[in-house]
C-alpha cells in the first residue's frame, strides 16, 4: 500500500482490507496491552473478521475479568492477513509471540502511544501525546465505523485506568477523563473496573507488603527496601505481590528517592527507582545497564543485596551530589 | 421568602439578595466539605460578595493547598446576611462554627448530597443522587453566572476526587466524570489535587500501618487489627495516620469484614467496620452504640483493646452465621 500522511487512515485500511488478523501484546503485558488488544479484537469481530489475541507472558490474574482474557494465546498463528503489534514501543517488546517464521511476508501494523516509539511497522499509528494506548484504539474504531459496545468499552477503559493508575500520573489531562466518559457512557462499568485493578489484593500482600514498610530505611533522602526470595516465599507470596510496592515508597514524603532491591535466582537483583520531579533515576540505573525514564527507571544487577544496595545507594549519593 | 419547587433558583436568589455571606462546613471537615465552601465562596466574591468559611475544626494539612484554606475560621461572624451550610446532612454536623445567638434570625441555605439529610434549611437544595456536594455547587454557580475561574474550579475538583476517593466509590458515574471535564478544562490541576490528596504520606505512616499490616488477623472471613495509644505514640504519628486504613484491609480478597480497634483515652475503643456486599456491618454497629452503612460503620465502646475486640467479633459473628 502507498502510505499517506494519515496514519488513522492508513490503518483503518488495513484493517479493513484483512480477513484475519493476529494482535500482539507486549511481553508482561499490562492492561493497556491487554485493553487495546481486547478492546480492537472485539471491534474487529463486529467487522466480521476472524481475530487472535497473542502475548508472550500469561494475562494477569487482575486482568482476567476482561471479555475475551481467557483466548489470550502466547504464540500467534500462522498465516494472518494482518499483524498489528499494540502498546510495543519495539519489535523486540512483542518476545516470542511474534514468530517471524510463521508471520512471514504478512504486513504489520503498529499501535502505541510510547515516546520512544521510532515506528517499525508497514503502517505505523503512534501518538506519544495520549496516556494510553487504548485512546488511540478508542479513536480508530471510531474511524472504521464501529459501534462502541459495552464488551469494547471495558477493555479500552480498563486500559484507561491502569496506565494512568486510575487517573493519578501527570499525563492524565481532560482528554483522558473525556474518552473516560465516552466509554463509561457505552456502558464500560467504572467502579467494577477500579476495583478490579486497585481494590483487590491477597493477604500474602499485606503481610508482605508489611514486613517490607516496618524494615525500610530514609537515608539522605532515599527510602530503600530490600526483598529476598526468602521473604517472598515466607510470606507465600510471588513476585507479582511487589507489583506496586516502590511507587508506593515513592509517596513518602521524606523520600526525593525510593529505591526497591528485589533478590532474583542466580546471584543477581532487580532494582526498581522512583525519584521527585528535580532528580534523575534514569542516569543511574543507566551507569548500571537499566533504563527508563527521569522520574522511573531500573536494572538488573549481579550481586547480593547488600553489594548491590551499597552500589546503587552510592550511584544516588553522586547523583544526587552532582545536583546540589 | 416564598419557596419555589425549584430549590436551585430559590438558592441562587438567597445568595444573590445577600451582601454578606457566612459559609460553615461540617465539623471534622473532609474535602467535599472545604472544597464545597471555598469553592463557593470565591464564586460569592466574584459577585462582589463579603464572604467568610468557617469550620468548628481545622483544615486538615492535606487540604491547605487550596486556596482560601488559610482563611477558613473555626467560628462563624456575627450578623452576615446570609448563612450556608456545606456538606452538613443535619444542624449538628455544622459544630460550634454555628453560633446559634450571633447568627440568630439570619436565613439558613442549606447544599448537601447526603440521603439522611431530610433538610433543615429556610431553603434546601439537597441532592442525594450526586456523588459530591461539590457537583451541587458547581451547577449552582453556572446558575448564578459566575465564570468558572481555576480557583473555584481547584476547590470544587478536590471535592469530588475526595469524595469518591479518586473516582472509586461505587457512585462514581459518567456524570461525575463529565464534571471532572468540566473542572479541568476551567483550570483545575488534576494531578496536583491527586497528589495532593492520595499521592503523600509521611514516613510515620509507613511504620505504623507497617505494623499494623504485619500483626493484622484473618479469623473467619474477619481481617482485624488492633491500634494502641503507644503503637501510634512509638511511630512518631497520630490519630490522623489511621485514616484510610481500615478501607485498605477491605481490599484483602480473603476478607469478608475488616475491623480497626483504636484505642482512645479513658478506656474507650474507636471501632471501624467496611463489608463486602451481602454483609451488614450497621447492624453490628449498631448494637453496640454506633451507627452508619450498610458496607461501612462504626461506633465507640467502652473497655481496653482485647475486651472490645472480643465483643466486636462475637457480635461479627452471630450476624454472619445469621446470614448463612
Amino acid at each position: 500500500m502507498s502510505a499517506t500522511m494519515n496514519p488513522q487512515s492508513d490503518a483503518a485500511r488495513l484493517l479493513g482490507d484483512a480477513s484475519s488478523v493476529q494482535l500482539i501484546g507486549h511481553i508482561s503485558p499490562d492492561g493497556d496491552a491487554i485493553g487495546s488488544a481486547l478492546g480492537l479484537a472485539w471491534a474487529l469481530r463486529d467487522m466480521g473478521k476472524v481475530v487472535r489475541v497473542a502475548c508472550a507472558d500469561p494475562v494477569p490474574r487482575a486482568l482476567q475479568f476482561l471479555p475475551g482474557a481467557s483466548e489470550v494465546r502466547q504464540t500467534s498463528i500462522a498465516g494472518p492477513s494482518l499483524v498489528v503489534a499494540v502498546d510495543c514501543s519495539d519489535r523486540q517488546r512483542m518476545g516470542s509471540a511474534y514468530d517471524a517464521q510463521m508471520l512471514v511476508g504478512r504486513p504489520l501494523l503498529v499501535i502505541d502511544h510510547h515516546e520512544s516509539n521510532r515506528g517499525f511497522g508497514d503502517v505505523d499509528l503512534i501518538d506519544p501525546k495520549v496516556a494510553a494506548t487504548t485512546q488511540i484504539v478508542l479513536r480508530l474504531i471510531s474511524h472504521l465505523g464501529v459501534p462502541l459496545s459495552a464488551t469494547i468499552a471495558t477493555c479500552l477503559l480498563t486500559g484507561l485506568i491502569t496506565d494512568t493508575q486510575g487517573f493519578r500520573t501527570p499525563n492524565t489531562d481532560s482528554g483522558v477523563l473525556a474518552d473516560a466518559v465516552t466509554l463509561c457512557d457505552a456502558g464500560a462499568p467504572l467502579t467494577e473496573i477500579m476495583d478490579q485493578s486497585f481494590g483487590r489484593s491477597p493477604m500474602c500482600k499485606l503481610r508482605l507488603w508489611g514486613s517490607v514498610f516496618e524494615r525500610s530505611c530514609l537515608e539522605n533522602g532515599v527510602l530503600w527496601a530490600e526483598v529476598s526470595r526468602q521473604d517472598v516465599a515466607q510470606a507465600g507470596a510471588s513476585s507479582e505481590t511487589l507489583s506496586g510496592l516502590v511507587n508506593y515508597l515513592a509517596t513518602i514524603d521524606e523520600a526525593q528517592v525510593a529505591l526497591l532491591l528485589e533478590e532474583q535466582p542466580n546471584n543477581r537483583v532487580d532494582v526498581s527507582l522512583r525519584a521527585r520531579p528535580g532528580y534523575n533515576v534514569a542516569v543511574v540505573a543507566g551507569s548500571l545497564g537499566g533504563g527508563g525514564h527521569e522520574l522511573a527507571a531500573g536494572c538488573q544487577v549481579n550481586g547480593t543485596l547488600s553489594e548491590v544496595r551499597a552500589n546503587v545507594l552510592e550511584a544516588l549519593a553522586e547523583q544526587m551530589l552532582a545536583r546540589a
